[in-house]
């Protein structure tokens, strides 16, 4: 049970059709009584998403207030904003648990619950989704099921949204519902030339005129009872004579667009939404929202710094930082920042691309720096890559930040524009291994898996902040062909981390550690652990061999032909999915070389690990430190009892 | 040397800057030339795209002689209908070697020519590319420069496309013109919204008589010498106004929209280019076109027959159908569709997708039975997933068919959408393995790969006909999760085909041979040349086993068991990579067991193999029937002398 109290009408709303025996009148309460909650929970326990949110406490309201969840299907896009939207399912008792391991996810999860009708997390799926899910009830005969899909304007940019109009446009009988949620915002402000339409036709005077023109008729709709469909067919067609006379974007797609409407005003969206329920067929309701509505140090801060500012407390809005009492090493991500601006300001060719990741990514700082060679081009994932093959053939050598979850959006590109033409973009995949609090979604578990099966591709990974500049300087030479650089997030270990940059050798890896029982190989920040492990079974009279193999492709062979030559044991270790992960590119030259020893691939298991810390998850999947140790115990046949460290290594 | 006679004009035109000499009024009859000149060599060669091409003679001409390239930066998207290109860019006399192994590329390709500025392949790419392009130039200066995506209103309906406009619309200073080659057909006749509004917009008045004041303006602005500039910033600045009145979809992207116009009409086109090329920024000239122009049999003809018609007699528009003299075996993709119907008479829940290939797919066959239960959702493989998704949370069993190298594009959405949550999606990837002529950009080569390494999703591979109907008869049963079926382009092996179908247990190979020497394990069509290989072989003294692995996930471990148990020596046959393909697989199997053996993996390199036949390209990549042959014997260290046979295999 939770601790946080909420509001008396809150308070007896286990679940949405709770709230719809309420009077429309009482929901602007409901509304604050479930920011309010949001803001108590999320203030205290941190870890979370939080402006997103509030921006849509009225939103989330209204729909479960019109619609019959979970027999209508609402469809959260990206999910980040979905909390109230689960305090008003059943979860508000252990909302408090969100994104903690063990507790729930920070994103809509179908297993978690009937009201999560679709897995979320990356962005700009709901419209497609929503549309299959019109179809099947369709032929099914429930032909007054609805579909919900409320998206971002952030979200909107991406392709696959747009995708998904073209297709529902053309299925005039699909009950859909598309709600575009604009607040100007992705994590970072929104840009692009669909952010300025949507401006343009906010302000517009034609469009609020219109808009109130087709209030007036749908307001009337509501007496004419089970006549309604016939009158509706009539009202819309006066409609799509008015709309057509400033036809717009959405009119393209064949969608009927309404609003744009306050989307603070729960009563009125209510209504409104009441109303399209009695339009069939494709349909997009426009509403303006803010980010971080409704409390006022988000309402006023910068809403990036609100996306997900950790605890914060609720009266001076004060966020929480943790005051280091030593110099921390950076986080990777920064690493990056900084070393594409001082690579830049010597290479004229170099240029930053981020799809929609400035704060995430850290190319803010070139953003900052630089603007007229780093862009931000949108949640446009595919875009990103073949902008930046464009940008290659022209010799720039563009650097274009992806997390590694996301790179998946843009897999085709990076082998059909970049691979094949062997064009030197430089990919820095961020998240990669496990992301975290975020969850299965967001993990970076399968790049190096499918990024080295590409010819042309070098994938490489740094063990720390020095290797990571190191590889950056070398990505950027001449001639360099298409080069991956993958790092986790989160921090490295060098606190003193602005290293001078060299240029390393293509396909080779590092011996970190000389021994003579065992060799363990990793691949990136990983590494460290295994020395960590290493530390540990110092007394243990275990001789371990640490290998950086620090690419993943080319292989270092002469590194490995040492390491087979010499040891029967070998363990490799990974922040990644181990099958057709390094270890199997470990594999694969054991076996065209044919040598023989007893190999262990420690990485991401073939399962989805949910959320949790990254710790926490490196023990879950068995690649943590003390796995490592209890690994290479095991694989030695070493007593237990050799150290009072070992046996709590073993102890786990 | 070629044996086409070129005329008159053309046969003085071995590059643009030759065109260019010429007088505008020349241009039609250049044209025609062209055109004639195709279709000489194309009735003969056959084995090529014909419709496309035809279909922009006229916009070639004019592309080449308004602007300067190769200096100017011309994309074609997808490159079908680049055959003009390449014969005004000194390729005339190597046109007839277009799609055979060592000749000319049926898509424009970087390293065969400075004037092809963007290898394509894949659909959709050009105005991202082109934006890259025109940022680059714009940055090093060269504010001339011009860039000109050439993109049909198939490829526009492709998210990336879109992506690209929303990010070209905010980029005011790029010098980039994106031609919309409209002909209403992707390879099939094109669907979605954006078709109808397109259909929409060229019909209307309103628009025409636009038109007619556009270019009235533009055609007094050759008359004002080195003004132009500010005359131009007043034009458009009118035009503007003109637009707004009726803003339009492209208007609503920032991009200035000039048309539609005859694309027929290369005089006239010029003129339009010539003007356009003095309005800076981002801008969309519309030009309708007709696939198969000019040429009164695919004019008249089904414009999805003579995309690519094979060889046809010139005069009376006759395509050679080679006559078998026995029963053949049907394509794989024709078994696909027809089962597809067979198990959706049984099964309501079957839906089948396909993102614009319903001829390709022979999905087609289905959209003509069941038209309620099929669907085209144009080129858009993002959203064929994850509205796939979106039917199979309702229960539905959706089928969607994606050629392997197109499912590159939609590699997100399988691990975001569907395997993530474990939703009952079939997706058939046809033309797995080497695609034949098409080359590189199509080999379906990466998706063991891709996929294998995607927790809950099963991959499988049918050896023959009858094994596909089962694999599909298997995968529709309930609660099966993802699952995957890759097949090859082309013909199977029985032409009784039809038969019975059957449950096969997930996981499960078979042993097709027994044998004592050596093992062959194969996945897919690829077995059956193994089974000519062991029939060569038969009397050579060596004994050889052969295992159909059917499921590269997961693994029929109790089949291994035997084979490793057993075998010292094993081979891997696959149409796939064999970086992280089904042989690495079977290693990572080896190592967790702890077996040892000598294994050899024969599949694709890791290098692009470019176009051939698929039997060439097997050969080339050293796993043909012959190539298996010979590793057998080099691996048993038989005398290559056995027998005649062998002698001619070895020295094949």
């Amino acid at each position: 049970m939770s601790n946080y109290k909420a509001g008396p009408l809150l308070s007896n709303i286990q679940v949405p059709s709770d709230l719809r025996k309420l009077k429309q009148e009482d929901l602007p309460q409901v509304a604050d009584e479930l920011r309010e909650y949001i803001i108590d929970v999320i203030s205290e326990i941190g870890n979370s998403h939080f402006g997103a949110s509030l921006g849509v406490v009225e939103m989330t309201v209204a729909l479960h207030y019109v619609f019959n969840t979970p027999e209508d299907q609402l469809v959260w896009d990206v999910g980040h904003q979905a909390y109230g939207h689960k305090i008003l399912t059943g979860r508000r008792d252990v909302f408090h648990t969100n994104r903690l391991r063990g507790g729930i996810s920070g994103f809509p999860k179908r297993s978690e619950s009937n009201y999560d009708t679709f897995g979320v997390g990356h962005s700009s799926t709901s419209i497609s989704a929503a549309l299959g899910m019109a179809i099947a009830n369709n032929y099914k005969g429930k032909k007054d099921t609805q579909h919900i899909a409320v998206i971002g304007d952030g979200a909107m940019t991406a392709g696959l949204a747009f995708e998904g109009l073209n297709h529902a446009g053309f299925e005039k009988d699909a009950n859909l519902l598309v709600i575009l949620n604009d607040n100007c915002m992705s994590i970072d402000p929104n840009v692009g030339a669909l952010k300025d339409y949507l401006t343009d036709i906010t302000t517009s005077h034609t469009y609020n005129k219109m808009k109130d023109e087709v209030w007036n008729l749908l307001g009337k709709l509501s007496k004419f009872g089970p006549d309604a469909r016939t009158v509706v067919s009539k009202v819309s067609h006066a409609l799509k004579g008015s709309l057509l006379k400033q036809s717009n974007l959405f009119e393209s797609f064949n969608f009927r667009y309404f609003g744009p409407i306050d989307g603070h005003d729960v009563i009125g969206m209510a209504k409104v939404m009441e109303d399209l329920k009695q339009i069939p067929g494709p349909k997009i309701l426009h509403c303006i929202t803010k980010k971080g509505k409704g409390y006022k140090f988000s309402e006023q801060g910068n809403p990036t710094q609100w996306h997900a500012p950790g605890v914060f407390n609720k009266e001076t809005g004060e966020i929480v930082k943790v005051i280091p009492t030593s110099p921390q090493p950076p986080k990777y991500q920064d690493v990056f920042g900084h070393t594409i601006v001082e690579l830049a300001e010597k290479n004229d060719k170099i240029m930053g691309i981020t799809p929609a990741m400035p704060s995430g990514s850290s190319l803010n700082i070139m953003m900052k720096a630089m603007p007229d060679r780093s862009f931000d081009v949108g949640i446009a994932e595919q875009h990103a890559v073949t902008f930046s093959a464009g940008l290659a053939t022209q010799g720039m050598v563009p650097f274009c930040n992806i997390y590694s979850s996301f790179m998946q959006r843009a897999y085709d590109q990076v082998i059909h524009d970049v691979a094949l033409q062997n064009l030197n973009v430089v990919f820095c995949l961020d998240r990669a291994g496990f992301a975290g609090a975020d969850g299965a979604t967001h993990h970076g578990a399968y790049d190096i898996a499918y990024m080295r099966c590409v010819p042309n591709m070098i994938v490489a990974a740094p063990m720390n902040e020095s290797e990571l500049r190191n590889l950056m300087y070398t990505a950027q030479q001449e001639n360099m062909g298409p080069f991956c650089i993958r790092y986790p997030r989160g921090q490295g270990v060098m606190p003193d981390w602005k290293t001078p940059m060299k240029a390393v050798k293509v396909g080779t890896g590092r011996k970190v550690t000389a021994g003579e029982d065992i060799a363990i190989l990793s691949i990136g920040h990983h590494g460290n652990y295994v020395q960590e492990a290493i530390e540990l079974l110092k007394d243990s009279g275990a001789s371990v061999a640490h290998y950086d193999m620090r690419f993943v492709k080319p292989l270092d062979e002469q590194m490995l032909h040492e390491v087979f030559g010499k040891f029967e044991k070998v363990i490799t270790v990974e922040d990644g999915c181990i099958m057709g992960g390094m270890g199997s590119a470990v594999l694969e030259f054991m076996a065209d070389h044919q040598y023989q020893a007893h190999i262990v691939r420690l990485g991401i298991p073939d399962e989805y690990i949910h959320h949790g810390t990254q710790k926490e998850l490196y023990k879950d999947a068995g690649y943590d430190t003390n796995s490592i140790v209890k690994k290479v115990i095991e694989m030695l046949g070493i007593e237990n009892q050799n150290t009072e460290l070992l046996k709590n290594v073993a102890a786990g």
